[in-house]
């Protein structure tokens, strides 16, 4: 299956059509074609663009076509340098791709006009790779995650070839350096194929590239040493590239297929070493030489836009010319602007073509998760709030179900904490992949298995986004302080799904869902590092209509969270619960109810009798709760004609106005659970600034007193973390009373009492080591 | 200079006495010295810390101790698995530096009973490596930061040797996994060396780790790929690994020593093969072997607590006793509980102890940065705003100064975007390190330089806050929205200085200061992906003390707020600015004043003769004030009677009220700036969310309306990204007419004349590819 020359041949000119596209898009508004003599006024007033990146990219694209219709693959297409939109939007519609998803572009010399024009122009289509460009889960912008958004994409897709262009700049980010390393965790039986081109085009925006300045021994060794069984292909003659580039293809893809067939058919079980490819050519290839006397082609000037004053300097408008038909577009596009004859067949046909593979369309392919019933997990509770159980451990068991009933669909990830989070019983049903080797003192490792646990977030993340993508369904299990690590990665993601919504031949993908357990409020065992409780305020920076913050209050409730998560799509859902022993405290039918509700009354832990309250306790998070319900049974006691209410939030969105959020709630709604005049004692899991930022606008927030966390905390007991922080139940007491109109003055002896207990549990916990009994064993006693 | 047995033995010696201490300072709260029988009532009720990872880093550390004193090394210890955090307290008790620091807790029996029950007890020391941990400049809680903390103390310090254990776990993280690849950006004649001793115990918390089971020679291939020697050492025989780790140390530091000669003394101009080490020793190593019939020593088990139910169980009991007398402390510890004499000796003296070594109290060695007048950088100024600048480009010459001034003390790191943020005037007078192979093509790379580009933002900031934390200057130039990369890193940098502020042993340092540049109102070119401006809300959730963030609104304001961020110390500053041209509003002398306030009416744009206007126009940021100055002339111009008051913030902390932030200003001020009662329209560079956040307890809070960037934006031009989110002038205005009492009914025409406006500029924009004129060439006419 070797390459003919004449087929090289070919395939230069369907190079040299893809470059010319890249380089019109970023150049011309007019005159498309150059079939009159290039004016100024057939320039963009604004050169935006990257054109260092794409002749390489276009050459990738071009070589794998070749393969692609050579062996039949179902091939996808990940660029890394995504900045290099031009190349893909160029490739989409030369195989007519483009076309078909937006038909007011069509394949002829006037879609190739408004292709130009509308590339990086006022609305038009980004200048990066984009939810809108036609075979991409990736997008180009932030660099780092191509590689692991591959390796998410081959999981459980054991006919799919993912390729995927790694960016020299890309290359020195934390997150693609330790992505290499992927290769541990595929199966070559389960998983399709990830093959990495590494585009080493030697300088990024003004630095050289570290990888393209260390010694090809070095290079090699470091890709060895990752698991690669890496080719270098080199050089600047179009010619010798081109031969070996599909030399270099077809030992990659017979290896490929060799090391599926071992392990498939011959039983093969040895990590096999992945082929990869180095592609060393120039940056901004077949691009100017030299402009204004400075080398160009080659170096880090040819990243964005290598002519810069074309409108203003005839020079370089002649240079602009000399490049442009350098291509020698007549013999590319026929007389109606349309891809020549011969070209066109180069693409491969229908949903082969990588700009149209319903892998990068997941919507497409996506098959809704056989969720079972959640109930049959609900942990029993015949009097509110007396029975206790792990949140997270009672989840496990509902994972394990999920596990069992979608085999092939539904992946686990988590940096090494899945057991630590307490959601060890889907190793009842599956293991944690691992190609690495495996000892006997190993414990549920295997080649494959549903749960990925590597200790990288980073790569959690990117491989979860990627298996998303490409329409499986997932969970994303962490600690919640270091969810931050991937704060960057959630940005983009949730910017991708704002975008791709409004895109009506993008189909819906599962959400991407966190669990965050282990959160602030224990880690008292590992202090202050791991605590923090602020990924949630970023999560509310994106667009709220792809945003959910869940903050259940105990088991049951997550249970239905998590129920709830699993169906929705085109979401991003944050889960908060933690996996201590913790009180459960609604039945199951009530607990649905509740979460369908988002927030609500507990009327059976309050006193209002239902209307009136003296004061409001609001609780969001499972400590806050815990502590909330607490103080309610002191009020009780101790103020016993005080009328309280009782307000549980599992859905932080349910705060905002309606107009904010789609779960937001009218402004009566709020009234109605919170008074319009009443104080208001908001115990909160997280930071207490958020409250206020969702509630800001509502009447009666000057009422609205919260407690969180104030990045007060260290290695201590559960019960000091609350009381460092003002959360415990005699404090929120204390609140009540300095809160409620009158009731200080008369009732100064009970916050007194209040504040001597917290002295005296201070100094218990300092004695004993542990938390006095009389808050470890309290329970609702009502 | 290799070892001889006796040396060996008495290492042995040492390396039980730290492994005695390490388990004693997890288990035991009485009876430190064993001199009674093992009780329950000895035992803490809490069992906390992590025992696996503590053996390989006290064997480290002993070995290390006998390199220093046998070389008189000048040597820090990063700890990476800083989870062993009862090591490094063993470490500095057993050499005198912990009693010092705390005299509290001697180096006596009584001592060695303090400090075992002190650890992760309540109001004790945390579990991990702290700022409380003497010697330490790295934290143990987030991991993968440790190498490049090492390298980033290495810097300019050519006398340095940096000893790094990177845990088998850690080097599963992104950014761990690139920071390897700080070889290309190391000095060996300006900067020290940092020696990598990647510690291979096979598990993390439950799973292998993945480079511990990889092949020898794809390990060893991995390191020589980015550059490294690694040499082996490995075994659970404790005599022969003390043999192979004292060779392999003697080897490193030897190869250390003739690179440093070579390139220092000989004209050695090649980037050299570092030394390091990799040693594989079991997890847990001395440790119970097995516990309830599963192996322990060498697994998983071993990570935490390997004797989990000590106090119930006497079997469990019985078994950490014989553990514990296994190290024969009898030996160890001499009548007083003092280190045997012999121990003693083994320890390096004064500051060349790696828990006392000055390097790791930064402070100590700060010398204040040589500070250039900034005002010779001024903008000329005549007439209020009609200067143009780029706001970055002026602050490039500023530093250029200030790295002319400070050749060993500063440095500016950033992910390869000086150039692209407009600070190119430094390479005036310096250039980028870069120990790779340098090209004719290139420019400014250097073997050394004060500039540091690498695209890792993870690298980036980890090589600044090592530096920092060793008692240097920098500066972090990045762009805004990429920032976020770091949130995390930001997180545990904020939280080390929150609590090295409590501890009057450690000497203050330089702050962390960030320039977000190429920020969001300017990502018109690069689309949706590069627009965030969330950092700061990210910032904004830490301890009040440590953080600040200005937002000035021109070049000069910008200069000023540079100088007072670079004389400042154990902060983090953000500063955000542009670096498109740009109006400087402000001639020098009233941007000092104004930055000084931090906060202010800017008369000069107000129509309200100072006192009672109509409606307050509020900014911050620097495209927001330009949007806002240029409303101020539409009203002026279409509303002549009303009148107007314009306030400019540059310090966001102004905002809060006094008790919540030292920048605070008390709601007398507030009022006086922003009325107790009249509309506010503010525009905001950020998510206008924070404002509200900021400033919800204010007095007349409801009469605050904030625009801000509300996740709207493409690739498209700089005043369409303005308009997408309504924070462009015309609606401004329509936002003065929405909101000022009465005026909405009388002129609604003036209103729909900007509705429309927008309209055409936008048809404007899309037909014509950029900025209408009369937005683009607006300038402040009065």
């Amino acid at each position: 299956m070797s390459a003919t020359e004449t087929e090289l041949g070919l395939i230069d000119a369907y190079w040299r059509a893809a470059n010319y596209l890249s380089a019109g898009q970023i150049y011309l508004m007019a005159n498309p074609l150059l079939r009159e003599p290039l004016r100024p006024g057939h320039i963009k007033p604004r050169l935006l663009g990257h054109w260092g990146t794409s002749p390489g990219l276009n050459l990738c694209y071009v070589h794998l076509n070749r393969v692609i219709r050579d062996r039949d693959l179902d091939m996808i297409y990940v660029m890394g340098p995504g900045h290099g939109g031009p190349s893909a939007v160029a490739n989409a519609w030369l195989e007519g791709t483009y076309s078909e998803v937006y038909p007011e572009v069509p394949q002829d010399a006037a879609g190739m006009g408004r292709l130009f024009r509308q590339f990086s122009f006022p609305g038009g289509v980004p200048s990066h790779v984009a939810p809108e460009t036609p075979g991409s889960i990736h997008e180009g912008g932030e660099l780092g995650y191509s590689l692991a958004h591959a390796y998410g994409a081959a999981f459980d897709n054991p006919g799919l070839v993912v390729a995927c262009i790694v960016g020299d700049g890309e290359a020195e980010t934390g997150p693609l350096a330790t992505s290499w390393h992927s290769t541990k965790f595929v199966d070559p039986v389960h998983d399709g194929a990830v093959l990495p081109i590494l585009a080493l085009n030697g300088y990024k925006i003004a630095n050289p590239a570290v990888l393209a300045r260390i010694p090809e021994d070095e290079l090699r060794a470091l890709f060895e040493g990752c698991g690669y069984a890496p080719v270098i292909v080199s050089g600047d003659d179009p010619a010798r590239v081109h031969r070996e580039m599909a030399a270099a293809l077809d030992g990659a893809l017979d290896e490929i297929a060799r090391i599926q067939h071992a392990a498939r058919e011959e039983g093969a079980t040895g990590r096999p070493r992945w082929p990869m490819i180095i592609l060393r050519t120039p940056k901004g290839w077949t691009g100017p030489k030299e402009v204004d006397g400075l080398p160009v082609e080659g170096t880090w000037r040819a990243h964005q836009v290598p002519l810069a004053r074309v409108r203003e300097d005839p020079e370089h408008l002649a240079q602009l010319e000399a490049w442009l038909r350098s291509y020698r577009p007549e013999e590319l596009f026929d007389q109606d602007g349309r891809p020549a004859a011969a070209l066109r067949g180069l693409a491969p046909a229908g949903d082969r073509r990588m700009s149209a593979n319903p892998h990068a369309n997941g919507g497409r392919l996506l098959r809704p998760l056989d969720l079972p019933g959640f109930r049959a997990h609900a942990v029993r509770v015949d009097k509110y709030g007396t029975t206790t159980a792990e949140a997270t451990r009672v989840l496990g068991g509902y994972l394990r179900d999920v596990v069992s009933a979608n085999p092939e669909n539904f992946r686990i990830m988590g940096p090494d904490e899945t057991l630590s989070n307490r959601l060890g019983a889907v190793f009842e049903v599956t293991d944690r992949v691992f190609a690495g080797e495996r000892l006997g003192t190993d414990e549920h490792q295997a080649a494959s298995g549903r749960v990925m646990e590597v200790l990288s977030e980073h790569l959690c993340q990117g491989w979860l986004e990627g298996y998303l993508l490409t329409g499986r369904h997932g969970l994303f299990n962490t600690y919640e302080a270091f969810t931050h690590i991937v704060d960057a990665m959630f940005n983009q993601h949730a910017k991708w799904l704002k975008v791709s919504r409004g895109l009506p031949w993008r189909a819906p993908v599962a959400s991407l869902n966190y669990l965050l357990s282990s959160h602030v409020w224990r880690q008292d065992h590992n202090g202050f590092t791991h605590q923090d409780p602020g990924f949630i305020d970023v999560v509310m920076n994106k667009k709220p209509e792809v945003v959910r913050v869940y903050l259940p209050p105990d088991a049951n409730t997550l249970l239905s969270v998590a129920d709830h998560c699993l169906r929705s799509r085109d979401y991003v859902n944050v889960v908060v619960a933690g996996k201590q022993p913790a009180p459960v405290w609604l039945p199951m039918d009530e607990a649905v109810r509740h979460c369908v509700r988002g927030i609500g009354i507990w009327e059976w832990a309050s006193t209002d009798g239902g209307a009136d309250p003296d004061v409001v306790l609001a609780c969001a998070g499972d400590v806050p709760t815990l502590e909330t319900l607490a103080a309610a049974d002191l009020l009780r006691r101790l103020l016993p004609d005080l009328r309280v209410r009782v307000v549980n939030v599992v859905d932080l969105m349910r705060l905002l106005p309606p107009g904010e959020h789609p779960h937001g709630m009218p402004d009566a709604e709020y009234a109605s659970l919170f008074t319009p005049d009443k104080p208001v004692i908001f115990a909160f899991h997280g930071y207490p600034y958020l409250v206020h930022r969702l509630a800001y606008r509502r009447p009666g927030h000057d009422n609205l007193h919260v407690r969180g966390y104030k990045e007060e905390g260290t290695t201590t007991t559960p019960f000091d973390m609350v009381m460092l922080n003002d959360l415990d139940r005699y404090h929120l007491v204390m609140d009540v009373i300095d809160r409620v109109p009158g009731l200080g003055g008369r009732v100064g002896h009970i916050r007194q009492r209040m504040a001597d207990t917290r002295l005296r549990l201070r100094a218990y916990t300092r004695e004993h080591g542990e938390d006095a009994p009389e808050v470890r064993d309290w329970v609702w006693p009502y």
